[in-house]
């Protein structure tokens, strides 16, 4: 049996893994972002993906909800669909749950998985590239456009890509036996990568070049009066898988540098030089 | 596989339980009440309970704390102290966790366990006695004793249970094969045994002398003013095992009524006649 924290999820034996993930109003969402319902099947989306990050087929979800004596019925019932519509897609039924009373909504949502070979955090070696799944920063972007209420029609696209998350289940489990280490961003692509970094005791570097935006996304950050970079690097929630590999991945992924034996990040830019990068670190309303 | 809601755990084949309880300050407890690292093993313990409930070893848990942001670092420590004492008496390790800013403090505990036979609720039958383990009453009374702010004397052996409670394990695993249905005091005595019968479709008549209170309590509910048969049927937060079974439980319980065909509760008094009984329902702090 293996028990232990540090990766995504724990890993208990034989093939049993689980993690847990709370949101909260106020702190990772606002109820002007969007209907109670997608916003609880976003969080319980965001506890998923920590699955996903370890290779693991869900088997089941349970949910502690504590909820202010203000919220009425039709809330909570909207939040229970936002809940059945997550777990139905991801085939993780909901196997137990607790009600709270309390001064702020919040949803803790704990996710049980399976795997016959969890992707850890340690594994990453030097010659190894590393890979994103989908876009970098287009989440993050989409939260600071919801939080200084900007909808146009350049971020629209980003502030729905926030509102509805993917947990890279399916690719999870095709990285299985194929990437050295795996993480999903939650915190950010730099901090999350020096997750990996740490717990393989390695370094990486990163050719700034490579990083994949999304279509219009640096537009966008322009007319947010955002830095397109710092917002890649630094902004969380976009549930991507990070990965490391010495082979080409058997998913749709891009290969963004390679890792080092020398610890620390490298961002390497078009030209050649070196960018000194200063991590903002990532708090969820000050994206 | 088999999965659903509805027991104190859900059982996910082949045979492991898992189960999630939150508590919240301001709603389950007072920061008055005892230091914080006795408030989160409280918190974790009654979670366990769940797993007694269901006969199951412990295995693991996972923590998830939403803490004001006023809540200083040492506080956090106590809690994890609190926290790591009470998953070290139960062998239930700590295997992940979340922290999450919120205006209130909040300790949701996902537990794991593993049973060859669970407990269930549905499965008493007509003439099973009815069982429950230490006392009744206790506990709630010393929640009432600290919503008082009295700790006086007769009441201080009170609030130290309702500080200090125990999660049943060795008596539920003992109960396996034994028990016909179980579950643990958290709502109060006939909420809780009225979940065992509406699954059961069975009802129970009570004998009101039969219950088990602890030395002084009668006292001491005189002291603080309280009925002593309303604490004791309606009183929650026990986390003692209610169960029924036909035969002579090989576990410390005080037989206390009897599984009838018919629907309902009956509450017998000493002199034969049958007591009316209204439930007033427990809430945490009009206990």
């Amino acid at each position: 049996m293996r028990l232990g924290i540090g990766d995504d999820a724990a890993w208990l034996a034989p093939d049993l893994v689980v993690s847990v993930d709370a949101q909260v109003e106020g702190v990772h969402f606002l109820p002007r972002f969007a209907p109670y319902d997608v916003l609880a099947e976003r969080a319980a989306i965001a506890a998923l993906s920590d699955l996903a990050a370890m290779g693991a087929r869900p088997l089941a979800t349970l949910s502690s909800l504590i909820l202010p004596r203000t919220l009425d019925d039709a809330a909570l019932d909207r939040i229970h669909e936002g809940l059945a519509r997550a777990t139905e897609r991801y085939a993780a039924p909901v196997v137990g749950g607790n009600l709270a009373a309390g001064s702020e909504l919040s949803l803790s949502t704990t996710v049980l998985g399976r795997t016959d070979a969890p992707l850890l955090r340690a594994g990453a070696r030097p010659g190894d590239g590393v890979y994103v799944t989908g876009q970098v920063g287009a989440r993050a972007l989409g939260l600071r456009a919801l939080l200084a209420d900007r909808r146009d029609d350049a971020l629209a696209p980003f502030v729905e890509a926030w509102i509805h998350p993917t947990a890279r289940i399916a690719e999870g489990l095709a990285l299985r036996g194929v990437a050295s280490a795996c993480i999903d961003v939650s915190d950010g692509l730099l901090a999350d990568l020096g997750h990996v970094l740490v717990a393989s005791q390695v370094g990486a570097e990163l050719e700034l070049a490579a990083l994949p935006f999304a279509p219009g996304y640096e537009r966008a950050c322009v007319a947010l009066g955002v830095d397109p970079l710092a917002v890649a690097l630094d902004g969380g929630e976009a549930y991507e898988l990070v990965f490391t590999t010495p082979t080409t991945p058997p998913i749709a992924a891009t290969r963004i540098g390679v890792i080092r034996a020398e610890p620390g990040v490298v961002l390497r830019e078009p030209d050649g030089s070196i960018r000194p990068h200063v991590a903002t670190g990532f708090d969820h309303f000050r994206a």
